[in-house]
Order: structure tokens, then sequence, then C-alpha cells
């Protein structure tokens, strides 16, 4: 498409997706607003009709990762297995795999490269539906009710599929592992971890009877 | 100390020094070669004494941090009370107030900023040494018989804790964490991982029986 034959919509979407490719190619650091309309293909002027800065535009990718990262947790979970161990650690092999497929992105969503988050309520919005997804998983067991789970069992969860997901990328445990390999190590994990959140809830369960 | 006036071996600590203080107060972005002489009072020459080029000094560095972070952890564990649990939690607080503390020296640990590892043998030596660490106070567990626990194990453990530390420090678990708030999180969410792994644990000796 020619330069400046956008439609409003496709505009943001273009630049959006351009961001998208270049963050993965170099980093968040490539993603000027000029490097940005140039690999869109319009006039460096054009962005500013979304987007103030440069920040602006990055923290909008980051809300569409956190969008996708919940989306996929959620349907990986809904695909599993009944139970909830299984649900878990769909979600968790989930949260790793996305890592590992956009890894600069990823790494965005969660830097604190963008500063004030305040500033970015969609951002911490969808942040927070994400973790959502973990946290509805956890809290609503199939055997204990509601509530049984305290929520450090969702912040233990989180942490450690962040971590896995952390090291796996920044290569700690190889060099940029395939997404098989990554999937395999994180239902290894998720098994451990899902085994022992179940163990710790039960016990929390008959401590209430 | 004036310029030029440094014993050998005092000038390599100096130069890692000030590249330490710089990167904690800038990021390692800020730490040229040419930086790091400057906050040590040296010539700009000095540091090819000791470092061929800038990576060689930060791989120095996050050696030092890995040395330090497994100490941190042996330490802690060691005055800790009897059994496993409290050792394993120990060290895991231990990881994640270390990372707190020294913010951007841990994301130099992990990063990929050292592009090829193979090139620093001791800054992998020292990494392997802290994940020993871990695996160590997995692997002889006062219940069951070392060899008991599965290498998955000692990755959940490290996956939880370097998770936990990653999201403080960048600050997904409100702003700027203080040593006491990362310390009392991660004391609880090192008890549900701990009382996890053992259940697990307890789980794969009595299938062993």
């Amino acid at each position: 498409m020619a330069r400046g034959t956008y439609h409003h919509g496709d505009l943001r979407r273009a630049l959006l997706g351009a961001a998208r490719r270049l963050i993965e190619r170099t980093g968040p650091g490539g993603a000027s607003l000029r490097a940005i309309a140039r690999e869109a293909g319009v006039s460096a002027a054009a962005p500013y009709h979304h987007f103030d800065h440069r920040d602006a535009i990055l923290a909008a990718l980051a809300a569409e990762g956190f969008e996708e990262l919940g989306e996929a947790m959620r349907r990986s979970a809904g695909r599993a297995a009944e139970g909830q161990l299984q649900r878990l650690q769909a979600a968790g092999v989930a949260y790793v795999r996305y890592a590992v497929n956009n890894p600069e992105l990823f790494r965005l969503m969660f830097s604190g490269l963008l500063g004030d988050r305040g500033a970015y309520p969609e951002l911490q919005h969808r942040a927070a539906a994400a973790f959502g997804v973990l946290q509805h998983l956890l809290g609503r067991p199939a055997g204990p009710p509601p509530g049984a789970v305290e929520p450090p069992v969702a912040l233990t969860a989180w942490s450690t599929v962040h971590g896995l997901a952390t090291l796996l990328i920044d290569g700690r445990l190889g060099e940029r592992p395939s997404e098989r390999r990554a999937a395999r190590v994180a239902r290894q994990v998720t098994e451990v971890l899902g085994s022992g959140l179940q163990a710790v809830a039960s016990g929390a369960q008959s401590r209430e009877d």
C-alpha cells in the first residue's frame, strides 16, 4: 500500500505490526518512531496520528502482547483434559511457548522500559487480565472450594512459569531453545509445580476440615 | 589514589568496582571502558592491562556476581534451622534479596548481553556453581536419600526464585520493592514452593518403596 493511503484503523495496525517486527529483529532500542514509520512504509509524521511518542507505541504493543498471552493460556487450558492440574499445566506451557516465540515482545511486556506504567491504563489492565487467567485456574480448583488457595500460590505459579520463560529466552538453559524443547521442559517443570501446588492445596483443605 | 599508581591486582579490583557502580547507576549501556576508567580515576588506556574489551569486564563482573549469589545462598541455608525445607527456603530468599539489592548486576548476570558465553569459562563455572547450591539443597534431602529428587525439581526451584526476583526488579509487583518487602514475599513464595516440592519428593519416595 502506498504512503498515506491507509485508513485510520489500518494505519494503527500497520504501525503496531511494523513496531513488532522491528523489536523482534533488533530489540526495543531499534524501534524509534522514525524506524517504525519506515518499516510500515508511511511518512515520518504518520505515527503521530495515533501515538504521541515511542513509548506510547511500545505500550500499545505490550498491551497487545498481554492480551495474546492471556488468550493463549485460556485457550490451552480450555483444550486440556479435565482436572485443575492439567489445565494449570497447559496454561503454564502456553506461557513459556509464548515467550519463546516472541522473546523481544515478552521482554518488552515485563521490562521497566515503559517507565511510569500508570500512564498506560490499557497496558495495566491487560497485564492484570493475563495474570487473572492463572489466578482463575488456581482459585477455582476442582477439589477444594474457591478461596481455599492462598494468593501466594498464584504468585508462586506465576513466578515459576515466568522464571522458566526468562531463563529460556536469555539462553541460560542452552542457546536459542526451539519451541518444541521449551514446551518439553515447560511440561516437566509445570508438572512438578502442579503436583506441589495440589499437595499444598489439599493440605490447606485438610487443615480446614 | 592518583592516576597510574595502582598495583596490578588493585587496578583490576578498582576497575571492577567502578564498572559495578556504573552499571547500578546507569545500566550496562553506560559502562564503556572509557567511562569505567574515568569512574576508577585511571587513564583511558589502563583497563587494557586487564581487559581486552568491554564485554570482558562485564563478564568478570557477572562471574563475581554469581560467586556472591552462590555464597549468599550457601550462607543463608547454613544459618537456617535444621530441615531441608528451611534450608531451601533460606537459600531462595537469599537469591531474591540478592537480585533486589543488585538489580542491574543481576540483570547482567542473566542477560544474553555477553553474547558467546563459551568465551568466558570463568563466568560459566561460577553460574553453574551457584545453581549447584540449589541442586545440593534439593539433592541431599533430610528425608529421602540422595538422587530421589528428579532434576526437573531443581529447575522448578530455580525458575520460581528467578521468576520472583525478575518480577520484583522489573517492577511488576509494585514500584521499587524494599529488601524487606521482597524478603517477605520471597518467604511466602518459597514456603509454597518448598511444601510443594517436599510433597512431590515424598510422593516419588513412596512410589519407590
